[in-house]
């Protein structure tokens, strides 16, 4: 029923992609493994990659005031608002090799496509190939998207990475002017939407069996900092009635955010991923235990209102317990909706290639959490195996980058601009 | 009832034995706090301290073979078996002042009462002052109590301090000959019980609002380690349903521990001291746990179902969460059950002084877990505040004290050998 996709070199769009994965993978810090980080010789000579991979499809190709890639290939006419498709080419350290990359590369090969066949759409095409998702040298992340989105921090500029270098240095190292980071924003009348194709990450395309899924939502996440404050003891003198055993306190705690996450059915996940028992010795009963909480939900509204009753639990085990107990609020994402008429037109393009058109929130964040603030935002996930990511093990096989190429071309060639 | 029970100087026997112990916390490693290690110069000044009050309460003192302090008095004939008293003068690091030379001191201020008043009994009485009870500076406690049961472990000779130094060296230094540890050794013939007074370390006493107990037992320990190997994974993108979360798995052991040990009437206790999750990180579910267990309980055959059964609740919940699951024993420590015809004269000289006669096992080692292979033991315990101990907070009443020695010295002077 569909025709084949093909690239200039005969081969499917699918081993181009994994082609180009490869050559970045190869660009690293590091030689065993994966790491590069934004504003180093590494992302330099990324950037000069996909530069020249956008100029082969067809496409103009700039890096941005803030180290982003940017390529555009024009719509039936000059000066059209565009579809911008992207993701990101910085890493984790020691990272895999599809998280960001894999976004990016098959947009470009999609791009290829449509120019080796000559069509032109009643829209643009931009790629944005960003330059910091991961957030790994200055500790603050979506640097690339939110320079675009128009909404970048200036006083990011003043934080240093572990060598103390500044991050205004590292920008002028590079050769970009610190001062003019508002360049790179973009109106957002410029933009129609912003789609970006991604690895799930995690493990439920998997389980489902598809190679590709609908993303519904960038769930917002908010952690919490926990302590509950006991009494230490000799683990063989105070008998178990008398004791403040702020351990136990905190088990409870956790099996109760456990059993709360669990018995929902929006999606909500609850993960205590820290814990620190002080003193920390066999033979003396805890007095003081530090825990994290990292809540997520693809509804904001219903994540706090879980948060209230999670606390409100830790709270009764905390009282019943005779334990002092702080919570702070460490970090909060706002929750990201994908545009809904986005995902019907990925949900329309996934079903015309012949999968089921299954929808899942995406519980890590990225760069449309940023892009949102200037267009509406949607994402088409890839199956990775066994859910693995920010590891050399990371995997995504063959077939399905291809099913992802073939569904992001169709998502591109029968866009619809919202109404 | 009583005549009032006074010292030399015309105070009371507690006022000597606060003196004395005030005297012996001077002797100190560190200016600021506690700190008396075996074969140091500090167990050299405690020793000579304590040889002097010794002979002034009557008694021939000498250091044995390993370093302990060895008093005698004779009873109304030369040569005659002893009741052994005694407790240790080493110290933990940053320690109280009262566990371990409580012991010694009271039981040197009751033989200078009955010298004064020249009360010669049918036995003699000596007193061990032990040298290395708490085992901080060679990893292996009970030192000097074991050179007396002639139970000690050549090997340790050979094990090192945080220096380099060796017990053997440390020993050659300090005066010693390490290859005749054996003459420290008693013959069982030579002893008619041990009986020791110490600091509770605990808050039972406390809450039961008496100044001194009898223990019926010196309960024994199991310390176990336990391992839950799941699967770590991103916090955001596995859903609640698909998790292996190893702490989740261990929080609901350490739960389980509690309510089993909780439930129980016969003294067992049980503690998780030390947790750690790996990768340790707010934003990864745990895919391992490591926890320990210290089980105590008066009854050895008790102490062994009791961990039987909750290994076999742990084994289920991993199981039902598709954890794998190590569990070793680490430690094990037999209890050493007080002879009841010791505890009952223990608990007329209370009942005597006008106290209820409250039993209690003691969760901490003691010296009499040495001393139980050469003579029946007995130990009497005195309230210590907040059951606070190996801390500089560590205190004991002085009219608690001065209890602790009427009740000692009633037992001495009414002692019965067991038939």
């Amino acid at each position: 029923m569909e025709e084949k996709v093909v690239g200039a070199s005969g081969q499917s769009l699918g081993g181009e992609i994994v082609e180009r994965i490869n050559a970045l993978a190869a660009i690293s810090e590091v030689p065993d493994n994966i790491t590069r980080i934004f504003l180093t010789p590494e992302h330099r000579a990324a950037a000069e990659l996909i530069i020249g991979w956008m100029q082969a499809a067809g496409m103009r190709a700039r890096i941005d005031a803030i180290g982003n890639v940017c390529g555009r290939y024009d719509g039936d006419r000059p000066g059209l608002p565009c579809l911008m498709l992207g993701s990101h080419y910085d890493t984790v350290r020691d990272a895999g090799r599809w998280d960001g990359p894999l976004g990016i590369v098959t947009a470009i090969s999609c791009v290829g496509d449509l120019n080796r066949r000559g069509v032109r759409l009643p829209f643009a095409i931009e790629i944005a190939a960003f330059a910091d998702e991961e957030g790994v040298r200055f500790a603050s992340t979506l640097l690339g998207s939110r320079a675009v989105a128009g909404t970048f921090v200036e006083s990011v500029l003043g934080g240093c990475d572990k060598a103390g270098i500044s991050m205004r240095e590292a920008m002028i190292t590079f050769g970009l002017d610190p001062d003019h980071i508002g360049a790179a924003a973009r109106a957002p009348g410029e933009l129609l939407a912003y789609l970006e194709l991604h690895i799930e990450q995690g493990p439920v395309l998997e389980a489902q069996k598809l190679p590709v899924g609908v993303v519904t939502a960038i769930s917002g996440a908010t952690r919490l900092a926990v302590e509950l404050h006991g009494m230490a003891g000799h683990a063989g003198t105070v008998p178990m009635a008398m004791r403040r055993d702020a351990l136990v306190g905190a088990a409870e705690c956790i099996v109760a955010i456990e059993e709360f996450c669990q018995s929902d059915r929006g999606g909500l996940v609850g993960t205590v991923g820290y814990i620190n028992a002080m003193p920390g010795a066999t033979n003396v009963i805890p007095g003081l235990v530090s825990f994290t909480m990292d809540i997520r939900s693809p509804k904001d509204s219903y994540r706090k209102l879980a948060i209230t009753d999670m606390v409100r639990e830790i709270e009764a085990i905390a009282k019943q317990r005779k334990l002092d107990l702080q919570i702070n609020i460490t970090h909060e994402n706002r929750t990201v909706p994908c545009a809904p008429w986005l995902q019907k037109q990925i949900a329309d393009a996934i079903t015309a290639e012949g999968y089921r058109a299954f929808e899942l929130p995406s519980g890590a964040g990225h760069d449309g959490m940023a892009m949102t603030d200037i267009a509406d935002v949607a994402m088409l996930f890839v199956r990775c195996r066994g859910g693995i990511s920010h590891n050399p093990a990371e995997h995504v096989e063959d077939a399905d980058v291809e099913v992802g190429a073939r569904v992001l071309l169709r998502v591109i060639e029968n866009f619809k601009p919202k109404i």
